[in-house]
């Protein structure tokens, strides 16, 4: 199969790049992020959940967030939200998208959300329906889709199995998420395979993490099946705090290298790009996390004298 | 195309990784690299180099690294050598391998080895052949093969012919060298079908640096062509002083999770090989550049307690 000619990336980096970030993040800060991101070109950005700031303190300001976004024509703005009472707080500020979460390892979904997995379809029920009704798309994560910090291997039909629930209820398409990073390129596509008997290849996306440095080769294996929908974070802010060694999302930078060198189209201007990932890393106070951000920014290499016999 | 059933992996680590370190490293370091890496099984390790120390001073122990290694049966112990006075030297240690180094870039070959590509083949024929009489392999590394520090972008005829100059001196396999990292999936295959208009897919090998975090799904699509010899450098040791950014060598670690995940074998105790980077790097006072390292040597996550709701 050919490489698709286009790749809508969504950018999680306001929510799921944020909301594990202990020091105290401005809303303003936050805002400008998602400006910037829009300004690079990215069509789909994870704004917000709308989740007990007892559980999540950073995401407490998605109300004045939400609302304090100038909004761009074209640009889909998603949140996440795992209850009726969070759907209901999102629906007044007017989300493109709402977002669930599920995940493919009983375990992690009793960890992660306190229920079982069934019950987390019960409870996501009702919430999908509502976001439907009030015009608003639905979204499902499939989380540990590849494996589990608890469990280890997660076999592809219990993927499968999530994503029919999924389906039943009236979720509109799916995230594959490597929650913990530990997916390499077959068993992401055994893991697709398994989904795409319930959604087909435009309902269906790619969310890796880098922690174990495979985050490329695996969306390259994904491109390979024809998927052309992948999560991504600027700057690679977040990650899995379940995650060993707790690094995480793939950086978009670094994923728009990859796409424009295979010739796929983004609609993503990288250098401004690296820009955006440049200035919240530096609102908060670090390095930034995306490889191509470093190489990009690092000054040019001083002009060879010695003869350094490397390759 | 299946995936290759097995891969051998060329470790680079003490030399390539170090030549450019700034501190001294003590040759007894470097010994117990080697030992270790061998350990971990490794069957091919770039020992040394026998250039001037006026340019590496790093490599000014050649003599001492090689003759202090206790070498294993099977292992190739292959060092670098520029020249005639490096052969004569070299020869002398019994290297298995000796590797000489091209370029694809007539500008780097110019600013790396101080003469044209052409110059450089020239330079390097009787080495070849006096390497060959003494009966010792030739490995022949063609570097800025993806891209150029100087030049840009590299057309895939250059490899070729480069390839070819290579293979009319005697050079019995050659490196697809990303000096710079700035490689995608299809330059990489693009690179290989030149240099397998010369070469069979036995005596090809990928060098791929992790500069943009390519390296990875660069590997993948090699590996997807056949090929199933690659260079790495343990703890992603090394780089190329002219890269931006500097950061350099793909992780040997990283690759191997990468191919035991595909099910190819390697013959590497990823384990051993963790502790082999963890143990080089605490000797060079830094973390480990590798992704698979800081993962496995983390401390398992925290127990679950708060709903992270992240994927």
């Amino acid at each position: 199969m050919p490489y698709p000619n286009r790749v809508r990336l969504i950018d999680v980096a306001p929510r799921d790049g944020l909301q594990n970030e202990k020091q105290p993040v401005a809303a303003a800060v936050k805002i400008e992020l998602v400006h910037r991101l829009q300004a690079a070109g990215l069509r789909e950005i994870e704004v917000t959940s709308y989740v007990s700031p007892k559980w999540v303190p950073q995401m407490a300001d998605n109300h004045e967030v939400m609302t304090g976004i100038t909004r761009q024509p074209g640009v889909r703005y998603a949140v996440l939200t795992p209850n009726m009472k969070g759907l209901e707080a999102a629906l007044a500020d007017r989300p493109d998208e709402i977002v669930v979460f599920g995940a493919a390892s009983e375990t992690f979904s009793q960890k992660n959300i306190n229920c079982s997995i069934a019950e987390s379809i019960e409870r996501f029920a009702p919430v999908v329906a509502a976001a439907l009704q009030a015009g608003v798309a639905v979204r499902g994560a499939i989380s540990c889709a590849l494996g589990c910090p608890y469990e280890g291997d997660i076999a592809p039909e219990r993927v499968g199995e999530l994503a029919r629930l999924m389906k039943d209820i009236g979720v509109q398409r799916v995230d594959i998420a490597d929650t913990i990073g530990v997916g390499t390129p077959l068993k992401v596509q055994r893991a697709f395979e398994a989904a795409l008997a319930h959604y087909d290849l435009d309902h269906v996306s790619g969310h890796f993490h880098d922690t174990y440095g495979q985050a490329l080769a695996n969306t390259l294996a994904a491109l390979q099946m024809g998927v052309w929908n992948f999560q991504s974070s600027v700057a690679g802010l977040g990650g899995c705090p379940y995650a060993r060694g707790a690094t995480g999302n793939v950086a978009t930078e670094d994923v728009v290298y990859l796409l424009h060198g295979l010739g796929i189209d983004t609609g993503i201007d990288l250098d401004a790009l690296v820009d955006a990932g440049a200035w919240i890393s530096a609102q908060l106070g670090r390095p930034t996390g995306s490889r191509v951000g470093r190489a990009l920014l690092a000054k040019p290499a001083a002009a060879a004298g010695a003869a350094a016999q490397g390759h």
